[in-house]
């Protein structure tokens, strides 16, 4: 899908919420309409057909912007973005305009009032969530090969990795090979502080890479993921140095098989409470529930936590061309720590998992 | 100046706004205030002497919390910390609470209200901005010495990356190079993307490392930052690969007069606008401060960006202790550019770079 042609789609959105222009200055959103990767950035879509969108940076990015984008206005301003873009379209003649409240603060939003003639004041900005992000949640094709792209990255960067992973090296400098091995093969960046948690430490969810060293017996929890081309991916496997004791073999065993529950139980149309529910309930019967203390997962695409939620309650239902994760966890404080994650697009008829290294048990 | 201080300082601030309590959930604040590292949070700081303080977090943090802060009483939520901590706050008979206008959204403030009894949803949140964010801007023994550990460890990168500038190596490659010993020295991350920017790039201001090759002849800018034991440093220099053209030597020397000229001008009680026309009054002279797109210079702490600005009329007055960036640039669209940058701590004196890599005329 060509940049213009997401415009259409967040304009046609926008009209349906009843505005006569949408106001975008989440990032993420700035991009998938337009391309432009610079920090500071607001965008305007008028509602009425032929009305050209506009792009506002500031001096910086002058250069960048004509270089990364077209189809709209580019207009330089030496403030902020969302404040120019602010007065731009009170001249234009837009009087209403749906704005992301949950990406905009109430300082900037008062801001923006301030910017407005007084008579404006009262009706321009209407709250609409975001609507952008929303579309985002389903990839078109050129995404889902980006995402296939990093994911498979991903993968490699993993499979890679074992042979480093022996007992008296520290976690970091797993994670440092592992990121210096993603940027040679072309990520621009992790897409999240990358997690290798060994021993006690695979209890913590987020136990980022420390200088602990890795044990001679226990769980190694790596999760991480790349950017490649804008698309993060996001994979977790856990790995065991040395003999299992009895309970970590049993505790493996259970989350990888709420963890495949939950990759079967994916399909266009079910909801994320029924994912969420699908490995939770595994768990449960294993009596072990009570130590997966987050959700199962969420949307990945230009950000690394994107929509859906797949989470206990949640009644957004999954549609095809979503890609989500699915990371059940027991995480047993003071003990250790399990935690294995596939990232998958869904399909009318399942689930695609676009991070296929082995999920059996690994002893290095 | 220990945890606890610096919540007496944030409380003592709040006192002074008139609310009965301090709610902070900017991540950065959370961690000044508390250690936590964790990335969902918020603190309530009651004003009353003798009531304790809380954060609140979710049961990923369970272990992380306990084992990073002291001093406070630990909730741990199942929901948003934010509205677990507005019901707390309720519940405690705390009926008007600060919060960050500058830092919360219109959908959250939104949310907080709704979880409020009725009777409180008009007067508990106030608006007081960044309460918090500028306590931090003024640093103490202990983060001087952290950030001056970042720095030079900043320094000691660039002087370690001249020799692997030569023709022909693709910019991403000098930027992995940065930073892969970045990580190797102890960096848990870099504090913003690393730019490097060469030939006709130079005139990106944040040109990112691309794919693009060192030309024979021309600038190269390198702007990075490392993040050490939570605090980020900050420098940019610009080197010249082969024998320069008079512009280009022109504009490296009016560049690194507006610089100096900029550090010199610091020192406790000027204001952020005279900072900044101190540099730029000196591009004015030369004829070339329209290609001066951007402010001079900002805070650095545990964020990258932080205040004060040092921007043209900004009455803010700098103060001993305070961390800023110098950092004038000169950018000739598809010609080339110049951006020199060093990190200065303020005294009542002057100013203490604590980038101390030589600025004179590189030529490799």
């Amino acid at each position: 899908m060509s940049e213009n042609a997401r415009r259409k789609l967040a304009a046609t959105a926008a009209r349906k919420a009843g505005v006569d222009a949408l106001l975008i200055t989440h990032l993420p959103d700035v991009r998938w309409l337009t391309g432009f990767t610079g920090s500071n950035a607001a965008v305007v879509l008028p509602v009425v057909k032929g009305a050209r969108p506009a792009l506002i940076t500031d001096g910086r990015y002058t250069a960048q912007a004509k270089q990364e984008t077209s189809g709209h206005r580019i207009l330089i301003a030496p403030k902020s973005a969302v404040i120019a873009a602010t007065e731009w379209m009170a001249e234009a003649g837009i009087r209403t305009c749906g704005f992301d409240d949950g990406n905009t603060t109430v300082a900037t939003l008062k801001q923006m009032q301030a910017a407005l003639p007084a008579n404006l004041r009262r009706r321009m900005f209407q709250p609409v969530g975001s609507l952008v992000s929303t579309l985002r949640w389903i990839k078109d094709d050129n995404e889902i090969r980006k995402m296939r792209a990093a994911a498979a990255l991903g993968c490699k960067l993993f499979d890679n990795i074992l042979e480093q992973i022996v007992p008296g090296i520290p976690e970091a400098e797993i994670a440092l090979a592992l990121e210096y091995n993603a940027r040679l093969a072309g990520a621009s960046e992790m897409s999240f502080p990358t997690i290798v948690a060994s021993g006690p430490r695979s209890a913590l969810p987020h136990g980022r890479a420390t200088s602990a060293k890795l044990p001679r017996r226990g769980f190694v929890t790596l999760d991480f993921g790349v950017v490649l081309d804008g698309y993060c991916s996001d994979m977790t496997r856990t790995v065991h140095l040395g003999r299992p004791a009895t309970d970590e073999l049993r505790v493996y065993e259970a989350v990888l098989e709420a963890q495949e529950a939950g990759v079967e139980a994916v399909r266009a149309g079910v909801t994320g409470g029924d994912v969420d529910e699908a490995a939770r309930s595994v768990l449960r019967r294993a009596k072990l529930d009570k130590w997966f203390t987050h959700s199962t997962g969420h949307g990945v695409g230009l950000e690394i936590h994107e929509g859906p939620r797949l989470a206990a309650k949640q009644t957004q239902k999954l549609e095809a061309g979503m890609v989500v994760t699915i990371e059940p966890g027991v995480y047993m404080p003071g003990k250790f720590g399990v935690r294995i994650e596939d990232t998958v697009l869904v399909t009318n008829t399942g689930a695609e998992i676009l991070t296929p290294s082995t999920k059996a048990w690994i002893q290095l």
